[in-house]
């Protein structure tokens, strides 16, 4: 990296498997609204979430050399699954901070708990990953952790079923477990579940707090703007694109989607043929 | 081709997106023991059902690149998706003879009907692509069809709730227009709903013919093999590989589906690179 002048204007990149890494874009936007954002949804190759650490991370760094050529000044992996398989790998290979939803859920719940009892609701690669259980007990090693994960919670947000007696009885039935464990802290380990929140909160009940690592990640992604000189000085003027949408395929139903759940609307995903990168 | 004493011991090859289309090799199975199979699943890939035109052409021509390899004599798309966005094209592009799922439950679906109204049901992809509509009123314009996307279907059969009160429900919510619209004929038109099949049924009611196009496909393949030859004259003896299964990713999770629908245990999947082909 050649010096901050050049740099902090430059926008952050986030990337997900598709439209779930949207609600980190959307707390990125509130916390930090002076940057400008290139976001990248791998809708061609969606779900991560059932497939193996080699593919994700394959997947992941054809994602991030995508984002290099947009000449991003730091990339969130906006993914629990990305997070989970191929952050280590990748941060290794390139010269940009790159940062995970993961490591700022698991610091967030480890601040919450009291009982040192964490639940973890996520998709089925995270989960096996054990990732989250790793970084909790490298923090405290008297915490006990209980994961779960959660197949149909992607569908059902993609299906619009955010509060519905379905997502009700679904929810019940993964979550029943984790409310008998007697958990204080349920971390919402996938992008798409905090648009279940309210669904989760009801079953979980008032004695658990509910972690949103979208949020913690866009607090830490801001310690780490400031840390390294990078945060953009003033908000880009009008005329100047804020905020630029790339996808792998399938540009019309992304969109949709994304006008559901960010503040701004987006004028156009652009569809690019990943694998060239 | 050249000739039929070199080919007519070659292999079936039947690819689809993940492990759906286990259900028509399944049927190619039953009706046709003498034959190979070369099995390809995208599991890194999957589900087509919500991607576009362009890429499941572009997926759907790396994996016949691939069969092609194998010494197929002939290609089954076990995929609707794949059916019918990709067919067309890879027919002209290819030697050997390709069929899809499409067509044969199209001809069954209009053999059956008597009121002239035929539905399917199929993933989103399948049915905005409005194929079933072509092949219908090309053979007969006086039929009416009504499509209708089932988006969870595939998650639900994937999550093992083949008979359970919430896949009721879900079915219930999409197939009401069916019967409210008097059809006698739903063509179960997507690979994952044949494993639904009772709980359908129990909604429609007993005035409405399920097709599977799976059965009406493994009828077509055995006509067309005949028709040019093809056929294996005789069971594979004791030592050769019956069935060799492919995916693109995570092959133990494809076993463990396989082994909960296949006659026969699959010892093993390999995994390839399919961006490749």
């Amino acid at each position: 990296m050649s010096g901050q002048v050049e740099w902090h204007n430059s926008p952050i990149g986030v990337f997900d498997s598709g439209v779930g890494g949207l609600t980190v874009a959307r707390e990125i936007m509130r916390q930090l609204p002076n940057e400008r954002i290139v976001y990248f949804g791998d809708t061609a190759r969606v779900p991560y979430g059932s497939k193996s650490k080699e593919t994700v991370t394959k997947f992941s760094r054809q994602i991030v050399h995508f984002l290099e050529t947009q000449q991003v000044k730091a990339i969130v992996a906006a993914c629990n699954t990305a997070s989970a398989y191929a952050l280590e790998e990748l941060e290794n290979e390139v010269d940009i901070p790159i940062i995970g939803v993961v490591k700022p859920g698991a610091r967030a719940a480890l601040a919450v708990t009291k009982n040192k009892k964490i639940g973890v609701v996520a998709t089925e690669a995270t989960i096996n990953s054990g990732i989250y259980n790793r970084y909790i007990e490298e923090n405290d090693k008297n915490v006990r952790i209980m994961g779960k994960a959660c197949p149909l919670f992607v569908p059902l947000v993609e299906e619009g079923l955010w509060e519905d007696p379905v997502t009700d009885e679904i929810a019940r039935r993964y979550l029943m477990e984790l409310v008998d464990s007697g958990i204080d802290t349920l971390i919402l380990g996938c992008t798409h579940y905090p648009m279940l929140r309210s669904t989760v909160a009801k079953i979980m009940g008032n004695g658990v707090t509910l972690v949103n690592p979208a949020y913690e990640t866009a607090r830490e992604l801001k310690a780490l703007l400031v840390d390294k000189g990078l945060e953009s000085e003033h908000r880009p003027g009008l005329g100047t694109e804020l905020y630029r949408f790339f996808v792998s395929d399938a540009a019309d139903k992304f969109q949709r989607f994304a006008n559901s759940i960010l503040p701004y609307g987006i004028l156009s995903a652009k569809v690019i043929n990943i694998d060239e990168f």
